[in-house]
């Protein structure tokens, strides 16, 4: 029997997690997800994961993969894990990718997104999925600052200790602001991300749009590469990843975002 | 001291709930309110509220009154509930309103909007705010089939049993799909709604939508009146009270809905 390589493209609600990564003692998505597929497959099937979302995040194209000797279709593979996990997880898509596939190494790219939930009084509805921001915000002002974000920079100020690495230099494809009704996204595509990068660069925006902080604090922070210039970190239900993009994209069209 | 009467919009998230009536061993939304009031002003505060959702039903618009002889201003009381008040709910504004006023008998029509997600997959991140239907619907069928809802109608055959009422005759102001992404949105307006009426709706234009009823079964139960015509009650989470209009509106601007 040949193992076969698959990659899953997931979405989670990130809010009864422990975080991605699989943690002794906690509930995580790998290891629910692991759970599933042991059960279907009948072996133990350790998953590799592009993204390591933290505790509370969510996903709407998180992508893994897996080996397996198990005979299942590919195509069969969606339903019967939908089947099997939690509500709070889904697989989307299933493809074979070729033998050398990893995840998170091959990624070009991964798109984040992080929700403000701008009204004066805060929205039940919407409690675990966006941050409840009642200030004004100057969104030109966040757009100036976002802006500078922009490029191949070390971006050290822009990570919490906790995930060394060898390098802080990553390029930011793209880092632009949407507003539609009473939310306002966050829109970040990068090469890669430092730990708490995003969540980082959400609650400095934040800070700049409610007038606290200039714009200017990005250029500095990022010539300075001091931790302190910066806002603090946004709490982890805003964010969501929403997509992992590869040379070969294993999984064909994307769907529009579902929240 | 001299009683107020004030009116307050509410926001809430029905899916802990028992519902909005009080209910003696449950947890329900008049409940946790009249808590918050009682601590709130000191005294007893029933509340009267313009629709009785059931059990997982959501609302952005529900409207309720009370009368208080507290001295806090109309205007504190938003924050001051907001902040006694368990996250799945939220006070959106309060007024004053007159002596007379009737948050349900007063009310001109409710608007209710029922969420369907349609994709192949369940969406964990709407798990709880829409129904999955992962079948191809012919929406242009439902249109037909909600147009005939339109008017002035003996609506017996879209109730369930649990709540007499001395006429079944209630008019349909507008009844509309509207498609936003993967959302399919069902909108209806009314002077007044039996028992469960809305879901029964939501549930018969879905199966008419998966071709498995014709759109002539709705004005067929128009005629004779029989729930058996009509399709399964469609589960609450789906269903979210948007909006009660009155002679004049104790509130003012309403906002564009929050999800």
């Amino acid at each position: 029997m040949s193992a076969r390589h698959v990659a899953l493209k997931l979405a989670y609600d990130g809010t009864a997690f422990s975080g991605f990564q699989r943690q002794p003692g906690l509930r995580t998505v790998q290891g629910v997800l692991e759970e599933a597929l042991a059960r279907l497959t009948k072996e133990a099937c350790p998953v590799k994961g592009a993204g390591r979302t933290d505790a509370g995040v969510h996903a709407e194209g998180q992508v893994v993969s897996f080996r397996t000797i198990s005979s299942i279709p590919t195509s069969r593979l969606v339903p019967a894990l939908n089947g099997l996990l939690p509500p709070d997880v889904a697989v989307l898509a299933a493809a074979e990718v070729p033998e050398q596939f990893h995840p998170r190494y091959d990624a070009v790219s991964k798109v984040y997104r992080y929700t403000f939930f701008r009204r004066a009084v805060r929205c039940p509805l919407t409690r675990f999925y966006a941050l409840h921001v009642p200030e004004p915000l100057d969104v030109e002002r966040m757009r100036e600052a976002a802006a500078y974000l922009v490029g191949r920079h070390d971006f050290r100020a822009f990570q919490n200790t906790g995930r060394p690495v060898t390098s802080s230099v990553r390029t930011v494809f793209s880092c632009r602001l949407e507003e539609a009704g009473p939310f306002l996204y966050l829109w970040i595509e990068a090469d890669g991300f430092l730990y708490q990068m995003v969540r980082i660069i959400a609650g400095t925006l934040l800070e700049i749009g409610k007038g606290r902080f200039s714009s200017e604090v990005v250029k500095r922070a990022l010539v300075e590469g001091r931790r302190e210039l910066l806002g603090p970190t946004a709490p982890p239900h805003g964010l969501c990843l929403m997509r992992v993009r590869y040379p070969r994209d294993p999984f064909g069209e994307d769907d529009a975002p579902c929240r």
